[in-house]
């Protein structure tokens, strides 16, 4: 529907306008192409398909498949997500992992994300987003770090980020190198191991250890 | 150079016989082909030149790429790795946490177990194969908290499992899903953070929270 949209000068994006159109076109056909049929079957053809959009035009924006995998991740990441504010660390830290829980454990939500995952292994251009999408997203994570601490639930030392990395992990690791199933159970359980390891004073400690002969732990 | 190696008929295989060397070819020639192309480009007529095993007798013994690399992964996880035994819980998790970043932090060592955990996203025979290589390997692991129960480190209502895949999933999460680097400051940081949640108590609840009506928990 969109065969003779030209690429944009500098500066000439509009928000809504014909350029984000056509750029939320092809992302969505990346998805789809995606979830249906993983990163190696993707094709410019496949999403020139399904987005309208011409075959030239795609590649003279986006190069090739790469270019657009990459480019529908940095469009996830313009969303207005914000993480949950329950009133407390423990329920911003259950809440965080029963979100990955609810995307990611119902097959039809998850498969596009997954499929995202999956393609950094195939390509360096996807890699590189997928680590900023999720960079950006674990920044906005801290954020309940940040309020638990100003509610003086934890030290002002917490190494943040990776608190809420470690709240997300055992729900990555079993969803895609165990394969196994998530479930609310194992959310809570992840949520609480992290949160117990907060109030040992576990996460304060990253900087000290930098020199690699270890630090106060939580041993014994 | 196996030219005419035959399909073993049931009870024939004979471990360090032709079976088994022809298996380790077609094994060795799969991480070849993994490491260096990724599953996408891994091919039969590619792990017929490099293991010297005839493209018919892999498509009769391995039906395809998917049943090679699935082979592969079970290959793999014959081996006699056990889990470390330090003489505590602290030591033994960090020494677990460690294994992981001295696997997967050297790019040429992590070359062939990554692009298993990439293919497992392409094909659904290599993800089984998946989870049952990394199902055996925390099995394997789980002997440290069973040495630690033993020693009065952990209660016995520990559950194992949760506890070992917690250890290594901030490793994994940073390696396949966030995408960054890894170190044994950060494996320390995990095993402690488990070994916190280990002394509160929180593994010891998953049975209790099976209703999803939550249990008692490490929060306040």
């Amino acid at each position: 529907m969109n065969d003779s949209i030209e690429a944009p000068a500098p500066g000439s994006r509009r928000p809504g306008g014909r350029t984000a159109r056509t750029r939320a076109a092809v992302r969505d056909a990346v998805l789809t192409g995606l979830a249906e049929h993983g990163y190696p079957a993707l094709t410019v053809e496949y999403v020139a398909e399904h987005s309208g959009v011409h075959k030239t035009t795609l590649y003279r924006r986006w190069g090739d498949v790469e270019g657009m995998v990459a480019d529908a991740l940095d469009l996830a990441g313009e969303d207005a997500w914000t993480a949950p504010d329950t009133g407390s660390l423990a329920g911003d830290l259950r809440a965080l992992a029963r979100e990955v829980v609810e995307g990611f454990g119902d097959p039809v939500r998850a498969a596009a994300p997954t499929a995202f995952v999956g393609a950094a292994f195939q390509s360096p251009r996807a890699a590189e987003a997928l680590h900023s999408f999720y960079g950006e997203r674990f920044r906005r994570c801290e954020e309940v770090v940040a309020r638990a601490v100003a509610r003086g639930e934890a030290s002002a030392a917490t190494d943040a980020g990776a608190v809420v990395r470690a709240v997300s992990a055992p729900l990555f690791l079993r969803l895609f190198v165990t394969r196994e199933p998530v479930d609310g159970a194992l959310a809570d359980q992840a949520a609480d191991a992290v949160l117990a390891a907060v109030a040992a004073g576990v996460y304060t400690g990253r900087d000290e250890a930098a020199d690699g002969t270890g630090r106060a732990s939580a041993e014994g």
